[in-house]
């Protein structure tokens, strides 16, 4: 039995929505740092509740559809990416949680420099994350794509951050319990581009029907 | 259409291999680290080729099965959840080899202490990952449970790691640049744990048809 359109829309819907929400998290959780805005990271924290319940229906609404339509090729393929998509914006939140969590640590010390870095991955790892939804909703592979290159900014990022923080805990010492800190969050900001990456590769296969993990990317 | 008895067989089978894979990078992983056998760590980090390859494999042959079977009820949720563990297995790997990849770069460096915790960690992150595929493939929701429980040793190992290694970095600051890529290799095998939990939780879902992810511990 096919799916129905407005199925397919209803689904659509939460994971647009889904993904807004999470989008959101990880922009809070990051403004909660910068602007030491504990107050913030704990709305973070208390909105990840509503995060999951969007995980858990979603997940529910595919088995339903799987069981009682027993769908076949690309609708197939929808479903199924659909709870691939689910898991990794959950697990996209609860890296914006972490942010928060230590953002609220970080208030509570002595500001220890303007964050740039930080935030300019932050918008990346957001924007990347609302495209791979996007190129999901709209069989976008070149979007999918666009966002898997976009990646790799995002771990040069990681990678020069971490090092300048490593400098500046071997220079004073007495900032080493806030910058380790700090190196988490930048890795969190990572592994949310991760995600996003993955999801983007789940995307390519729904339209492509070929799995695209873990091959080289000069053969994407 | 059922599912034969010998096409779960299969998958039970691919997935018990993937996981024994996974087991052997966890531990290989941490005995490069223990050791300082790079060579060791090289060989995790090019085994990850394969454990790459069953998780396409076990993806493809449950999207078949999900076409041609149109399975219902507990054969649905079997090939579903085997659908989430094999990313989770995958992202396991992933890990074992940034542990391999850090176990790299530290051996090239001056011992900092001998490895106490982190041994101890990979132990009890290794017995998860078994666990929980044997949890799934005997549908034992006891088993699974245990495995969310012991999630709980592994953070407290954790915190006590990294609260360790603070202290080291403020007693001896040229300790810096080593000890950060520690508390990395210990953060690594708490995602392996949590991993390990995500894929137990999921196991109880496919037996009891009740998505127990983000319920409180007590309501388990």
């Amino acid at each position: 039995m096919a799916v129905k359109s407005n199925e397919l829309a209803h689904l659509h819907e939460m994971l647009l929505k889904m993904a807004s929400l999470v989008e959101t998290a990880i922009k809070n959780s990051v403004k909660s740092l910068v602007d030491r805005d504990s107050g913030l990271a704990i709305h973070v924290i208390e909105n990840d509740k509503e995060i999951n319940s969007y995980d858990v229906k979603i997940d529910e609404e595919c088995i339903r559809l799987l069981a009682l339509k027993q769908p076949m090729g690309k609708d197939l393929r929808f479903i199924t990416t659909a709870m691939k998509i689910t898991t990794d914006l959950e697990r996209i939140a609860d890296n914006a949680v972490n942010i928060a969590e230590r953002a609220v640590e970080l208030n509570r010390e002595p500001v220890l420099k303007p964050y740039i870095d930080i935030p300019h991955m932050s918008r990346i790892a957001q924007g990347m994350v609302l495209d791979t939804i996007n190129a999901f909703v709209n069989e976008d592979t070149s979007l999918a794509k666009e966002v898997i290159i976009r990646d790799d900014e995002v771990d040069d990022l990681n990678r020069a951050v971490c090092e300048e923080l490593m400098e500046m805990m071997i220079r004073d010492p007495s900032t080493i319990t806030r910058v380790v800190k700090v190196t988490y969050v930048s890795k969190y900001l990572e592994r949310i581009a991760d995600h996003a990456t993955n999801i983007a590769e789940d995307v390519i296969y729904m339209v492509k029907g070929k799995i695209i993990r873990h091959m080289e990317p000069g053969s994407l």
